[in-house]
């Protein structure tokens, strides 16, 4: 594969990418090798064209080929290297590669060969694609949604940078239970020792919270993009049985709403980052051509997903100036005055996801301050405490169409106080002294949140589904490879 | 805890942290709260010094105290709130704040005081401090590796982002086995179901490269930084139960050489960002009197492992122009020249510790084209293949006093090929259908490595166990909480 070409914007004994040469194109009129699989076809008597794109960018590459005849018999799905002149283009694109099959210095080799039974093909729904896990992210669409999951942790780790965090790594296997669900894996070798691997039963985490307080304590500030895993029987298209979250704790707050202005901080730059990176790469301005010209192409492009949908979600985030916060007793109020007699809630209830979409019908929305019968142990009463309807000072975010995006809360830091919650919980005192001492020696008000990385990519690439944004998702069945 | 400042410098509504009092000081002469945990107290009959730190930054922030005969009992290990003036400091330091007790617009609260049994005190060893999970983290040395862990994962990032990288996330469960160790993890749910849960048998992660090499060919190139886990009891300061791993594969190369020379470029990359870093940050231009002052003080100071053992590594990786290479054939010859006749190795021996530290003495060296009875399935064989020696092209990279930190190969990608190596390997088939199905559609020539992350992170910080280096370390009969 003799590739190389010694280019200026080449920083590495690396050949080019495809988005190498439509980001920083070579000099017209020099020879250039590209690689890349054939994702079009389109050959006619004297002239031919090939689509051939590397997944480094949505936009392709046109190969315009001269005495199409002479040339292999090309299929989509090949993976194929280009040898030819590099010229300013008469189409829609600034630049082609020429490729003439009778210039001795150009070549066109096939890499690689499909099978007869190439299963990934042109009109497939994402549904459909599942069932080839290790061939479906050649798609433009899905190799799409993974550039975007990269483009998001780092704007993410900019974020968080740019604000004094310090991004850690809280343990995957655990033996203290964070949530108290009872719904987790357990681990153990596969050739059983006598006594416990790992001298008592061990679990994979269902939230690394407890862990990344003790060290956001120490740090002031902390977080972390960890995988988490919940062994519920459930399949919906809203759950996975391993996921990413995002969880942050921040120490030296003690009032909720710095909770909630620094969540929202949060995905509103990184939805903004999105939306300026679309416009800017794209060449028109207008973010509705960026998407039919797919244009808008390191990201995004018209496969991307549907454009009115993808618009429409943005536009959800970041059109109201401040998102509303209502607290949960409010939110009851609020509904109840929309539902039906039959359908009305009760104080204490708990709100179903049909509920949560209706208070986030036009706009993400805040709802603070839930029964503390709902929340787990650790959660900070609530400020205007009242004991006949008890709340802890706590939030969920719920968008449009999803409903819960992220969870928080300011922690309880009292010592005695937070003893007899675990005590009134039920819990193990000796497996959290660990956590109970951060109370004893030290103490400082705190509080954080997690939110679940692969549903916040799931709406902001209007996706419907998580199976689709896990690049290898895991659910009840599903674990295949 | 009234402590907002209305500061140019504040970019949330966010309490500033004493990283932003060094980094934007405030305008002296104005009045300032400060947050942190009390790290030296000297109190006089007249004056008294009190030091604090968030752990935000190495640097303690000085609080200089009039009147200390009137000021509360304070101890090391305390969550304080200060008011007072921020002037220009007589001091080291360039500011200071004053507290004066008779001062009505000054306070001072011990938010958290300390337990009478407090366990984490000054002199202690990272041995020792491995006895508080949770509170080891408030000793500066600590959390300088915890700031250095952060520092690096953003200096990969960026490196990654430059050269076209897209950061994935391969599964953590799997039903596949990668290296074909049996040393794994066995995950199910606590509650059993008849059936099982995934479907099949499933393992957690040994690496994620088989799985990552169907993502980079989709994308050209991707990495990901992700938990792993091997069952091995062994319990050595190298090597952990749970443990972070950077993988990288890239599309297109052919060449063993791109791919020590891609791996050579990127340690050098984020270790000369980290040097950078510390020179810069530092009120001198003497890396030595940076490490003395404690002024190079974001990620490092004089309690971050011994100055001259950081001084050394750091150099040991930076001095050579470039790194040597040389193969297995080539090592075994001359380690043979060194040791003693009744300890020579013949060839196909594996390399021990002490062989890798012996070849890796004075710099870090890549050994190349090891016999293929050492290596897994997937790799190339080697571009001089000899069936008398065969070999494959791959590299293990050796760094002073520690032996391996990075692993890599190219891999086999013709379909014909792998599969009668996987024969040869006795591995089930079917099992492995969705990774040869990616050499029967559109193979790619590619290659990829792993790279210990806890192992770099010890090297760079001078550090000798991984057990100081993994916030909540993993490992047979550790898991404590």
């Amino acid at each position: 594969m003799d590739s190389r070409v010694s280019l200026a914007w080449e920083i590495s004994s690396l050949n080019p990418t495809i988005k190498d040469m439509h980001v920083n194109p070579p000099q017209p009129d020099t020879l250039i090798s590209v690689q890349g699989f054939v994702k079009n076809i389109r050959q006619f008597r004297k002239v031919g064209f090939v689509d051939i794109n590397d997944g480094s960018i949505f936009k392709n590459l046109n190969v315009t080929l001269k005495n199409p005849t002479e040339i292999p018999d090309l299929k989509i799905g090949q993976s194929l290297n280009v040898k030819g002149d590099w010229v300013v283009s008469p189409g829609k694109q600034p630049f082609e590669l020429v490729y003439d099959s009778k210039n001795p210095n150009h070549e066109m080799k096939i890499v690689g060969d499909i099978a007869e039974d190439y299963p990934v093909h042109k009109e497939m729904t994402v549904a459909h694609l599942r069932q080839f896990p290790s061939l479906r992210h050649r798609t433009s669409s899905l190799a799409s949604i993974l550039r975007l999951r990269s483009f998001l942790e780092t704007k993410f780790m900019e974020f968080f940078n740019s604000r004094n965090f310090t991004k850690v790594t809280p343990p995957i296997i655990t033996s203290s239970d964070c949530e108290g669900a009872g719904e987790v894996f357990k681990v153990e070798p596969v050739e059983k020792t006598e006594e416990a691997f790992f001298g008592k039963d061990s679990y994979l985490t269902v939230s690394t919270q407890l862990h990344l307080e003790a060290l956001s304590l120490a740090l002031n500030r902390a977080w972390t993009l960890t995988p988490c895993f919940r062994a519920e029987n459930s399949k919906t298209t809203r759950h996975l049985s391993e996921f990413w979250m995002l969880e942050a704790e921040l120490s030296y707050i003690d009032n909720l709403d710095q909770l909630t202005g620094f969540t929202e901080d949060m995905v509103r730059y990184v939805t903004k980052s999105l939306v300026k990176d679309v416009l800017e790469k794209g060449t028109s301005a207008n973010i509705d051509e960026t998407f039919e010209s797919g244009d808008g192409a390191d990201l995004l492009g018209s496969s991307f997903g549907s454009n009115e949908q993808v618009l429409k979600r943005w536009s959800a985030l970041l059109t109201p100036d401040k998102w509303p916060r209502m607290t949960y007793t409010e939110a009851v109020e609020h509904l109840n005055k929309q539902l039906p007699r039959e359908e009305q809630i009760v104080w204490g209830d708990s709100l179903l996801l049909k509920h949560e979409k209706q208070l986030a019908e036009n706009s993400p929305i805040f709802i603070t301050d839930y029964p503390v019968s709902q929340k787990p142990f650790y959660m900070l009463k609530s400020k205007d405490f009242n004991p006949d309807k008890p709340t802890v000072a706590c939030f969920d975010l719920l968008i449009p169409e999803f409903g819960e995006l992220a969870g928080g809360s300011l922690r309880e830091h009292n010592y005695d106080i937070l003893l007899q919650d675990m005590k009134n919980h039920g819990m193990n005192l000796e497996d959290m002294e660990w956590y109970l001492t951060l109370r004893r020696n030290g103490t400082i008000p705190h509080g954080g949140f997690g939110l679940g990385f692969e549903r916040l990519i799931t709406y902001l690439s209007g996706r419907e589904s998580l199976r689709d944004i896990s690049a290898f998702p895991r659910a009840p069945s599903l674990c295949s490879c």
